[in-house]
């Protein structure tokens, strides 16, 4: 084995003790928040039909996933990309006759062939929930909470929520402010990219001043309805001004209505999550339908990595940890670890305590601190 | 999307609820035992160059792994079907300037594409400790303990262990009972089947009377010492009985010392776990040197999926789960919640508390039971 042999592929890495221990606990408590909402953790595989999971995803090219042969079926596998076209393939299947509103939550790697420009990593510990069955104002509200709970108990402070109307073009388009279908793609694009010339130039004239209608989130909404003449966005403005009454007391809202960059397949509200520290989204959510059953549901994900740089290191406590000296009380070690101690016993007699990182010996069955 | 592709290829499946809360918990329950013995978590990716998990790798055959090209590096990346020499990697590369002896457990999925003969699944969650940098009987005494802890913990009951010395034949033929470099394969084989008849044919009729040092420890473990007149064994047999009388008031303890199939890279010793209710060995482990860096090493691996089928289903609690009406106090609702308590949330006029399984329902503030 050459030294060439020992080195990860670009964008995978391993999380050695200090880290892992940090993605364990904020992993557990987002879990754990998640869970105290009454959403039910499922565990899809990491392969699947490639069919299965292209087909109910939009956000992630094909050509970006891992896959090969099958040699059973001789069909084409994947490696998931995204877990939450699972859970809405569970919703469709196994959990079809299930109770609605159907809370399910997840939590596992995926992985791409391929990485975004923007980020070299090729793997990613993704969390969420989904509520499936509804995608009305209380759902929304819903969402944003659990979201919020989940990053403050992993122990994320300063978040922000940036709330965006991912079907905005369409709605004005039908009614308020005509565009042809095959503009309509491009006027999209300007205002995602917030290019006013582009826009313009693209037949978007009568759609720049929702440019101007971002920040926080009560300017800016007021900006919205004033421009929002023939009421075609009067439901939208009142959804989003219940859901900010319902959250406006905990964190700092915007909104943005025309961002569109990863929301390609929510319907009429999406959100972004945002802390002080991390220079990448938390993670993003809303209303969608679930592709193929075309079921109503309202969800978020949460990505590990940009969730670890707002929590640093040094977060991890100090623990109580005995030495076991060869030929040790046995008995006195098991309760130790009953208590909660962790224990590192010696294998042969260099073993020192200090060197393997203990705060305590045990002696005559009792541990002394060093 | 057809109904084709809501199916999930063979031997890949999800884990619903009520099978996901049972792998959650008995995951958490494994991971604290080995924690509470001083082993550190790590988390190796998913996916690394083929030729690093392959040539640390005996077990498993590289044609049963998924592979694919990197478009990175234009080299073939794997899927990982054993965490274990991801392990050693760490060990030998990040962590080899830590003290040692190093401990470090790890939990998460494995893959192939081909499945076993015996079992179809594709897909195992394994879990495992590693004590790098001894293999001495102190070594074995711990894995085994760890082992024995963290079943335990899971809820696994009616426990055994069945030691194995995995060099047994290279061992004998080099001392005792000399044999040809070129039968040795046939020998360990004819063993390893428990085939008398094949066994004589192969050349290894001294090796016959090994096929009865088997069964219970205590009476194996003689008839063994029996056979050991030039005293070849003779460390090994001292070791066995070490570790035997450090684990004997627990378990019960079997011998079988010529198995080899699953052992084909341990060194001096090996041990297997079994229990009442399961078809499939729960885990094995032993002692071995990481390929590579030839570092000594003793640890074991566990797989869920056996262990499930000791604790069956049922063994979750009902939990306290309030249901919260529209309108209902958000402040009462998270008060409830960092108690412990699960709450469900109404999201619209249709929907009951006992529809969504809940035992109380939030009245005035408090929870009432229903």
């Amino acid at each position: 084995m050459n030294q060439l042999d020992d080195l990860l592929p670009i964008g995978l890495e391993d999380a050695l003790p200090e880290r892992s221990a940090i993605i364990t606990r904020a992993m557990r408590e987002i879990l754990r928040a998640m869970d105290s909402h009454g959403y039910d953790r499922v565990r899809p595989p990491l392969i699947e039909f490639e069919r299965s999971l292209a087909g109910r995803m939009e956000g992630v090219a094909t050509r970006r996933m891992v896959r090969f042969t099958d040699p059973e079926s001789l069909r084409t596998l994947a490696l998931r990309a995204d877990m939450t076209v699972q859970v809405g393939r569970i919703a469709a299947t196994g959990l079809a006759d299930a109770a609605r509103p159907l809370r399910l939550c997840y939590a596992g790697d995926v992985a791409l062939l391929k990485a975004d420009q923007l980020d070299p990593a090729r793997q990613r510990l993704q969390l969420g929930a989904e509520l499936i069955g509804s995608d009305n104002v209380a759902a929304a509200i819903e969402a944003v909470t659990v979201a919020l709970d989940a990053l403050e108990a992993a122990g994320v402070t300063g978040l922000s929520v940036d709330f965006t109307l991912p079907d905005l073009v369409d709605t004005l388009a039908d009614k308020a402010l005509p565009l042809d279908a095959n503009r309509r793609e491009a006027v999209r694009r300007e205002l995602d990219m917030k290019d006013a010339g582009a826009l313009k130039a693209a037949g978007g004239a009568d759609y720049l001043p929702l440019l101007y209608a971002t920040g926080p989130f009560d300017e800016a909404i007021e900006k919205l309805a004033a421009l929002d003449a023939g009421g075609a966005l009067a439901t939208r403005i009142a959804g989003l001004r219940k859901i900010a009454s319902a959250l406006g007391h905990r964190v700092r809202l915007t909104l943005d209505p025309s961002e569109r960059h990863g929301f390609e397949y929510q319907s009429w509200f999406g959100f972004t999550l945002h802390a002080q520290g991390a220079r990448a989204a938390l993670g993003r959510g809303g209303t969608y339908a679930i592709k193929g059953s075309e079921e109503a549901a309202t969800g978020f994900s949460l990505y590990m990595e940009p969730l670890l740089e707002t929590l640093g290191t040094g977060s991890e406590k100090s623990r109580k940890t005995a030495f076991l000296p060869l030929g040790h009380d046995r008995d006195a070690a098991a309760l130790l670890r009953s208590e909660g101690w962790r224990t590192v016993a010696a294998i042969d007699d260099q073993d020192g305590a200090s060197s393997l990182g203990c705060s305590h010996i045990l002696k005559d069955g009792t541990p002394v601190e060093l």
